[in-house]
């Protein structure tokens, strides 16, 4: 498709009591409701933007900017700047909900893959947050959870081994772990304590989350507890800065 | 103070059924609790922590790197490991504070540097989310807030010039906005939408919080609603991501 049946250079005007590089937003917003350009495109550059909008390089980075910054749009490096997935609004903070609960209500489809899934011991700083004694032996589970087959966290998860070995043996890339935790042992979680954090990404986890070494992303320690106040688990979880964002309600 | 009198090699026991690692970091973290380490000290080198704790390099530097994810130490390249202050744990997605009042809870000397206090109009994308008209204009507020003289969060807040422009005048070093709405205006902002995301830190940003440039930071973007509904405030914090997390607890 030819740039002019894209975008709708005919509506900016100069006249309107609208800031020009708001136009030129709203313009390009219009191109990517409609579908005129979709995830992954390249839009023009913003020489090629100047030229057809008849406007000055500093409104047109503006409106580049707005949009990046906003998610819409992202820039690569000598590449150009292209038309960005939606970030997912994670609504993980006001609701308790399992990461395929959340996916299906948002229309996206969830999948997992384990990376590994075993017994360890010499974790004491897990223990105690746990409350087992130094010596009691954890769960280690580990995977990488995606929407669309793309990745959106990596996750390290302790669970107390007794009494729930048997969950070595289950099925982590269908099943959630929370289901299994009431299917099989009737414990519901009931409370969970959450610590957020900015940090940058190491080298292991920009690979899993393919992402770049030191891109910002969300560290989210969460420990679990049922209505009995029991400790159920522990979970350390990398969401990727660029495509989620935690959204929550306060009232005083 | 000698080495020796800081830290009880003595206590360290490979007949205990504690791993090594743990021990060894419970030292540290002793004499850290006990003071006798203080922010900003270097900690002893690897090397030397292996000969004097009679242990392998990578038990070393396992209780090293749990210390430093934990926020108790953090490495600076070619210079060596320092003691480094605690992380603020931010009440914010709980309760509905302001910055003077959440400083205060925690001990801290809270202060703030006003940047920028001015009217500014041709933020369409701003005054969309005020509920206001296009043309509508703004009091832009610009502001670092310190706690004991550290950088914490580098704040834009922008509040509609109608009917607010009195606070224009006002002092934001030492008062609260909040505070003031609720004296000048009788307006008490009730309730907050708060979005969160990780960024890496620009070099604006990374000056102005004293870190260094992609940083990891917290994005937290608050739209502050009075009881009557009233679109009030609009505010864009950057939070330092080594120095503040934010802890949420959830029910279901």
């Amino acid at each position: 498709m030819e740039l002019d049946e894209i975008f709708n250079y005919n509506k900016l005007d100069k006249n309107l009591p609208i800031p020009l590089y708001y136009q030129i937003k709203q313009m390009i917003l219009e191109a990517i409701k409609k579908e005129k350009i979709v995830v992954g495109d390249m839009i023009p550059t913003e020489l090629d933007l100047c030229e057809r909008c008849k406007v000055s390089r500093p409104t047109v980075r503006q409106a580049i900017s707005e949009l990046v910054s906003e998610g819409y749009l992202y820039r690569l490096k000598g590449k150009g700047t292209f038309v960005a997935k939606p970030k997912i609004q994670a609504m993980f903070l006001n609701k308790l909900l399992s990461f395929n609960e959340e996916m299906n209500i948002k229309g996206l489809t969830p999948s997992t893959k384990v990376l590994d899934l075993k017994v360890v011991a010499d974790n004491p700083s897990i223990n105690s947050l746990l409350n087992l004694s130094e010596r009691d032996k954890l769960i280690y589970l580990e995977r990488v959870r995606y929407a669309n087959d793309e990745p959106i966290v990596y996750l390290k998860t302790y669970i107390p081994y007794e009494p729930y070995s048997d969950l070595l043996n289950q099925d982590f890339v269908h099943n959630s772990l929370y289901a299994m935790l009431e299917d099989i042992y009737n414990k519901r979680v009931t409370r969970v304590h959450r610590k957020i954090e900015a940090v940058n990404a190491t080298r292991k986890e920009a690979e899993l989350l393919e992402i770049s070494k030191g891109d910002a992303i969300s560290r989210v320690r969460t420990l679990a507890y049922t209505k009995d106040d029991e400790t159920i688990e522990y979970s350390i979880a990398k969401y990727r800065g660029d495509r989620n964002e935690f959204s929550v309600e306060l009232y005083r």
